[in-house]
């Protein structure tokens, strides 16, 4: 019979991958143990998310993610025409309508054994959509997350280029293994001069006198940060991005979290304090609502191509 | 016919890999491209090498690998002995006199979907043997390699520990990329406060008034810089771990790196200064002669277990 239909095979089904050039389930996405992006965590990525069959910002993570790429002298056989157009595919495959999608670019391995020459390998490109993974946990974000404070200073920006979404979670990590010694959710880290960053896998902002706070260092320029920055104009509150110092952090007002794989996480404690009633603040609150009434509002979004019929 | 010669299959040839719990040919030594060692880089590793059908100095990396798995809360399933069996398996697998050995210990993922809790994955170990790789090529460390100084700091110790031997090559590799730009050879990176630590891939050593010195900070604790001290001290020498500011560096008598996948490799032009008369110094020379020469008397060597004979 002839597959004239746009169904994809049932592997495909909650999840589906594209390497080294073709599209394959999850379970066949994989990477040779000696490929640099590996062994030398040479590699950048970026995660956009599906909401009800939309990409949100897909350009704006593109954009990202090609920047990252040039800094890193990255570059895959695919152009961002091709790129975008495997996402959709890899979103399309899945069937799934809340999606969680990746993009990585890897330096490969060198063409001649035995090289140690970035410019001798083949950069490839890797790209998956799986089920909408919550950075914190729905049920944590409802009575706001409690937030440690890491001991240990975040990798300074001269040394790793924060922009450059990266997999180097090192310190991110020792940090989170911290958190949870302390029974905290998860943890927020400060440079060695005592200035607020991010965490493992998000943004942070302060509510301090009405205004909306996010540091100015130490930290991806996140996309849904952006948003949230939008939102803030939106509404007429104040907000910047400047040098936060971890006494503010301490003695804010209300403390929210930013990222793709979450959207904006209220806070409830940091390092031991509660904020306001234990409970998500009033601002966070609003900031997240709309957030939400963006996507539904299809502002920013683009659909997901639906799969092309195939011929036998 | 039954097999009971210990001759491997020919898909091992060249090398042999060990993942999930059993032996493959490379091809298939492959990470899922969701493993938390490649998209968190929470993995640690070290690298022993074979001579002449022998491993070197196979229970210092042995310590060294448990030591830093013990400090990222990293456990595979197989206990030292068994880590050790399997080395010895995937050299004699792979047929190889001369190798280079990888032992790897991966987060892995986690169990249940979603989960963003390092305690909630199932670590695992992965191995391979594999031709010997020189991190400098044989003719470079003949003519003496080219450092160039990287105008970047490295990673300070208090965000990265660099005695936990990690897969976090960010800074490293911009080190090279720039030595690359400027037809060196390789890099060598200080830290932020002006003091040398280390390059991509080995540990440093200079000779200032006689005496030889490696740095105290920013460094692995090389196994090959500890048999290169142990070298000094039978030769007499004066040797010692030391703050070594840049000036010293480029101002030193003679330079040379050491690494497990090159051994004692001569260095004859530090940032565009040439030392001595362009050529690798004597002192640098007789190390390195006393390196291989302990390799041949069997110093620190455990010969690789054959194979047991299999019944078919
Ligand atoms: C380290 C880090 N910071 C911040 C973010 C948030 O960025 P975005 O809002 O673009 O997802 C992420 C997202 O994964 C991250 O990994
Ligand atoms: C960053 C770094 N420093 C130093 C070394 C040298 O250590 P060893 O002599 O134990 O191989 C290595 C070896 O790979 C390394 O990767």
């Amino acid at each position: 019979m002839s597959n004239t239909a746009n169904t994809p095979p049932a592997a495909f089904n909650g999840g589906a991958a594209y390497v080294k050039g073709r599209f394959v389930p999850m379970e066949e996405a994989v990477l040779p143990v000696t490929d640099w992006g590996f062994t030398r965590s040479d590699v950048v990525y970026d995660v956009v998310h599906v909401t009800n069959g939309c990409f949100f910002r897909l350009q704006d993570h593109l954009d990202r993610f090609e920047w990252a790429m040039a800094r890193r002298r990255l570059r895959p056989a695919e152009d961002r025409a091709a790129i975008e157009a495997v996402l959709h595919r890899c979103v399309a495959l899945s069937g799934l309508r809340d999606a969680y999608v990746n993009m990585t670019c890897s330096r490969g391995r060198p063409r001649v054994h035995g090289s140690r020459r970035p410019a001798d390998c083949d950069n490839h490109l890797i790209a998956y959509a799986v089920p909408w993974i919550d950075v914190i946990p729905k049920q944590v974000q409802e009575r706001g997350a409690h937030l440690w404070i890491a001991g240990l200073p975040r990798v300074p920006d001269a040394s790793v280029d924060p922009r450059v979404k990266n997999y180097q979670w090192s310190d991110l990590t020792t940090g989170l293994l911290e958190a949870h010694d302390h029974d905290f959710d998860t943890a927020i880290l400060c440079d060695a001069d005592g200035y607020v960053t991010e965490g493992p896998g998000f943004n942070v902002f302060i509510v301090r006198d009405g205004r909306v706070l996010t540091p100015d260092r130490g930290s991806l320029h996140g996309i849904t940060r952006k948003t949230a920055l939008e939102i803030c104009s939106e509404l007429g509150i104040e907000a910047a991005v400047t040098a936060i110092p971890r006494t503010w952090l301490e003695e804010a007002d209300e403390v929210f979290t930013t990222t793709t794989a979450g959207g904006i996480m209220p806070v409830s404690r940091v390092a031991g304090r509660i904020l306001g009633n234990d409970r998500p603040g009033p601002i966070s609150m609003k900031i997240r609502d709309i957030y939400w009434r963006w996507h539904e509002d299809g502002r920013h979004a683009t659909p997901v191509r639906p799969l092309e019929p195939v011929a036998s």
